[in-house]
């Protein structure tokens, strides 16, 4: 491989030559081999990166921090990092210092290179555009990283997350409109009880949607505060008064969703409070996919010797020795996202409390977590909502069976026989095995016409005193 | 000891004489002998389920599904209850029916026999206030207990939670503005950086609990929800339809505290997201107190051989073989009890996924889980406030003989001689031993006088360019 | 209430006259109200505390670090700390210096006055026996608290959890032995799969259970090395060379466990990896409970519309508003168990990586959550053994209906007419409605007679082919 | 993109006419599109897939359960499986079904393919080498896939873990040796302490490594039985009753490492309660390594302003704003791991809670998660070896002007003049700022011959009494 040699403050390394990156990145790679199949940053942070440059590199511009021609440049560098044509530039793993410092010198060695390049200079000369005196311009890598980690959890929100959880919850409010109708067992501690519609199930499931997303807009809406403009340690030394100020309202503009500065920088390297936030919210939303799932595959048990009464679709074959079963697959990937998410969310509940005086260096484990669970969200929910939830069908044969057969209809009867004789009634037709109607009857204290009258499922899915 | 015999629809089960509990009850304290050590209910529980009856009977009389006397005694024990005259009424612990059935009718029971009591009737006839034809009227404990969780859970975060934390944050608030001039080395990987103030130190801590605090009062907001009215399964089955809207208003009359019902019953049976969500919110603010108690105590490290650059009182003889020592025993409790609700906050986190069907049987334990993080955060601020917060005091001078000897202070030349000759200057101090002052000079790259001007500690403490 | 004037290095603090307890104590009462209603240390560590104490006397007293007469003071009021007869003077609460210190000093002071008392002397007057000179002779906390949490661990384990671990394990083996003749529908995916019988599914438990407990013996067996002789670095300075190990001798002795002093008592301060480990175990121990119970209670779902495959013991009526409703009630006190001692886990886990340097400061909150696992599992065991498990009876008619209707019985068929024969046999099956042999004699691929001979369901519960 | 038409009991199904696999696999990549861009399984899990098919066809040509030649092509293409020369062909990812039922298809597709074609055959004919028949003769997934995961598991602790710790361990060995005589502050609650060698640090650390290692190995230990035999729910249905204990002789011999049958098969595949222990064991390990980076980067803090007793090597530049800065790097990428390993630790313990009836659906997850564990802590350990451990060297001076000034020295005079008198001489040096040594001789307790002779402090760091 060919090499040029590359220098920064520890002296001289060689670097490939075809590579935009310097000595830092170089460094990086050779002293910080953990992970390497599995944990080399990808789009999301490279790409916030490159957002967080280009506005560096206009504000500064602007504020005549930056001769005009190197901010053009960097910006034309920094665009061709957010549209993702230097990717393969970015090689370092998420395991190096714990500020990020080497992710963000190597944004700005890519960035000031391929100015040069642009510029017609060479290649590793910093000039005509330095990586620390311009690229870096204002900036630390204690403010830049962490800035770099809002702008990318916060775009990956909006831009990946919101859409496929949303289409779920469409997807199954719809059902539930449509099976509005349909009248089946209850069940609480596993046991039968009472009668709900499915369309009252599916309700639930999207009311746990609607909340664990209304949690994750909360908490994305206090992600936007970057720490940008407080530099190396919060007090902004050797930046521009307006440039976090104006940082952010450049990267706004870049990315169309609305950052501001932090009100307070030097909680803002020193702590990581709102990724928590953010992981936090995605547990909830992890939880609530928990419960629909399982219940999606318990409703689906069977198709003989379980629930039975909803039906999912037949998506691949179930078992290798096995012929002919259908296993609820989607419903496993989903549930083993869930298991996922929550070890994330461990790992980034530990890193955060970990801060010292004005740094916390566990930044970009908890920004590679926390994006990490973002992606399995939402791949996961596109994934059982389309091979999954728009397929679900009502068993109507084994819910209205199983309906007939429900011991916990005799509920309705306490309003009008107490709860003591109503509880007898059922005791009776468990042990004999007979029909609550049966067993209502025998008990002499209802006509056959009171319980036809009394006993109507529909009619136990909705308040029903006053 | 004496008994009575009482009976439910299991049959008949002695009973202490002078109990006020019933027959479940009984059974609930024979059958779960688990954790009863430290796990019987405490006040907040108690009093919450107070509350609830009460405004269900209040309810259930204003709907007419209640006769007027029957609600007024109901009400009268009720208030008993709530003022926690009958706390030694509550014998049962965490670990019982997942659902709090058991101990929702031990309220039912103790209220019944208190109002039959008031009454003048017989304890255990049921007559004429029926634990569950009366106090539970258009109830199941799968709406009540639910219920009684979020009654519980907001009315200790703001009768018990907010005013320690705030007072804490004002006190660091207030030592912030006193240190506002001290000026003294900012530190990043525990090494030594560009200065800062200790009132920027202090805001920083401020920030946090400010953050912390937003994030657990809008988690606090969302658990005002109850699933009042929801009955056995979400339907409100056997439940005036007006019956939890009002209950609910009730509810906010008694505490203060604005309660809605929650508006959808089915997610609120079979999903405890929101407390979820409250227990991620204390986690935030248990981090936030691990990053203060853990900066306290580092800066008060030494005295000789660490930090030493603050003072913390001392409370207590450190150590029972090392004379004179005094250690940071608040921040250690803090950490503690950091520790510990991040693990109940495991507790809520894994429990909250379990939900089947039309219901979560992991109340009980999610609502203790959630109420002793409240009960720790709370404790452990008053104390660091009281007995280390309050008491703070900067080493004056030791924070300016190690400011003094801070070769970091060399940033403060990257803006006039570049950062590659900067970095000379400071590599160069660092292997002589030298002050930065000796090294610049020996560099040749400025004159004292540009060195005294331009490194100005205290004029690196706020943004300097442009 | 009455006080006296005690004194330490920090000066004078009013102490009840009544309690033993001296000014450490006091203060640590004055200083941390942190949890008071549940955290103040309950049998297991004063219990241990006391133990290692009268082991520290003799060992003293054998070395003549101690004179005997002193020692044997010491010795016989610690055996009234050991009997329990001074809990009450032991009011300190968990979260209090992470050294538990303050522990250590009051057992040193309630030993100290105890001793006093013994020989006729006046509380508080540190005469004939010094709390720190004498009862603390050649210790330190650092050393004599992870001492006292080994020990109150390991006898927790050895003399609570085991026993009621086995029975379980024992009650569930019998019941295998006694349903292994009963043959059922197998489920994986929660779908029907081929047959196992009854007593398979009890030996899966069992084998769980066996497994959870050898791994929590090999983690006892790791607990038994004690920190004593490291005083208050690890060093031993100010102890006899033979302290540690004789009085490790002596703590055997008196547990009839087999202790020894830890080969590294740098780490035995300052980290307590051990602990982690022990927490580790008991936490595989959760999770086969949280197995076992789960199917339980899966198997009794029902009565009608679920599983219904076996009947568990009624121990209280299920529902305050579903009459006769039975719940699985133990299962749930028993996940509700395993969900807190995951959390407590998390607690132990957490906190062992916060040591610094020559101490690791979480040790309270460590023991405590390791303490509070030991005692739910035990009281869960046998809760669930007592109320549950030894009642669990098949449902023979429900069994056998549902596993002739067992698609999946088509699985015997692979090794006859190939997988891709047997695979469409059982989806005309399922679409049709039919039977398994209907749609097999259908497919001309085998014979009725045939059919009869190769699907046999007890045939299938073991290895078929050869 | 050219396609061959395959079918499997689904129907048909179009897949890249150069791919070796099948219908199955090619159902997977369009069904679970979840993570795509890093949890493709790699390596470790592929040949494992691979040696267990290369033994189950061994196995089962000795058995007579294949025939020879048929045998012998799975062998020969297994062989290329294992060798990594078919790695692109297994294109699945994690979140998939959760038996892994598709993986182990995607091994029986790729491997009767690439039989096929040694044999001359064509691809996706079946013949003569069919999928289910022959490469999974005797198997289900649900006994294939935990028996691959075992085999990951054990390779990788054996193949890639214990050798990077293990050098780990001795590096810090032998600088223990190395800096026996250095005799430094002790420090417990960050507090100066009695004093220490840094022999002894180290020490300690080795010590923890052991402890770590040995129960990572004794994890191991119980991780070596297999589930293979067990077929689709551990009864052994359709397999030879020799084939799991002769497939798991055969898995030993490819491997070189001992496994055996699983004594329980039905808990193995309902349980993966093994694969808990091992990630417990590495969390463990992962705890000691937290305390080992935590304690250099504070030994190393500074250079002028913290502790600064230890220097460590210079790998890279530490600000890209900070000229002149070295931050302790390694230490942070390890503690980020620990955050990492510590969150797969929770997603693994809370997958192995949810196993049901026959089956635990979490096999993936837990595997990945494990084996990801075992990755970064194998390389995060090397990394911090050659990056750090190996090149720390005391800072002589420093630690030696730093024990000059300790105060805790006075723990040395507790023998000769009592504890209270000594802590009255170390508070008033505290006080005044003087030496102990001039405070010792104001207090008029001891003359300077006695100090001298009592207060040495390399006499401090092992016991002294007796």
């Amino acid at each position: 491989m060919s090499t040029r040699t590359e220098n920064d403050s520890m002296g001289t390394i060689e670097v490939p030559s075809d590579a935009y990156w310097g000595a830092q990145t170089q460094r990086s790679i050779e002293n910080f081999d953990i992970g390497r199949d599995t944990f080399v940053w990808g789009r999301a942070m490279v790409r916030a990166l490159g957002v967080l440059k280009k506005a560096a590199a206009q504000a500064n511009g602007e504020l005549g921090e930056l001769p005009g021609d190197v901010a053009d440049l960097i910006v034309r560098a920094a665009d061709e990092v957010i549209a993702g044509g230097l990717d393969d530039q970015f090689p370092l793993v998420v395991f190096q210092t714990g500020s990020g410092t080497q992710s963000n010198m190597n944004s700005n060695e890519v960035i000031s290179n391929k100015a040069i390049e642009l510029a017609g200079g060479e290649r590793g000369s910093k000039k005509p555009v330095h990586p620390n005196d311009h690229v870096n311009r204002g900036q630390s890598s204690n403010d830049t990283f962490p800035t770099a980690m809002h702008i990318a959890v916060v775009s990956e929100l909006n831009g990946r997350l919101y859409a496929p959880v949303e289409r779920l919850r469409d997807v199954l409010a719809a059902k539930g409109e449509e099976f509005s109708d349909v009248v089946m067992v209850g069940r609480t501690h596993l046991q039968d009880a009472t009668p709900v519609t499915l369309g009252q199930v599916f309700g639930g499931w999207v009311a746990q949607l609607d909340f664990a997303l209304a949690g994750i807009r909360h908490a994305d809406s206090r992600a936007r505060e970057l720490a940008i403009g407080g530099t190396a340690v919060g007090t902004g030394l050797n930046a521009h008064p307006d440039f976090g100020r104006l940082t952010a309202t450049k990267i706004s503009e870049e990315t169309g969703l609305e950052f501001a500065q932090a009100p307070n920088l030097f909680a803002a390297l020193s702590a990581h409070d709102s990724l928590v936030e953010v992981s936090s919210s995605l547990r909830v939303l992890a939880a609530a996919l928990m419960k629909i799932a399982n219940d999606v595959r318990w409703y689906a048990s069977g198709p003989r010797n379980g629930i039975g009464e909803l039906r999912i679709p037949e998506n691949e074959p179930g078992s290798s020795i096995m012929p002919g079963k259908v296993n609820p697959t989607q419903s496993e990937a989903v549930t083993m996202v869930v298991a996922r998410v929550f070890g994330n969310d461990a790992t980034v509940g530990f890193a955060g409390t970990q801060g010292n005086f004005q740094l916390n260096v566990f930044k970009p484990v908890m920004a590679h977590a926390v994006l990490e669970s973002i992606r399995l969200l939402a791949d996961a929910s596109a994934s059982f909502t389309d091979h999954c939830a728009a397929g679900i069908e009502p068993n109507h044969e084994r819910i209205e069976a199983n309906l007939g057969s429900n011991l916990m209809l005799v509920t309705a009867l306490n309003r009008h026989i107490g709860y003591d004789a109503a509880a007898a009634i059922a005791k009776d037709a468990n042990k004999t095995g007979s029909t609550l109607r049966e067993a209502a009857l025998r008990s002499g204290k209802l006509t056959a016409e009171e319980f036809d009258a009394w006993v109507v499922p529909m009619d136990m899915t909705h308040p029903s005193a006053g």
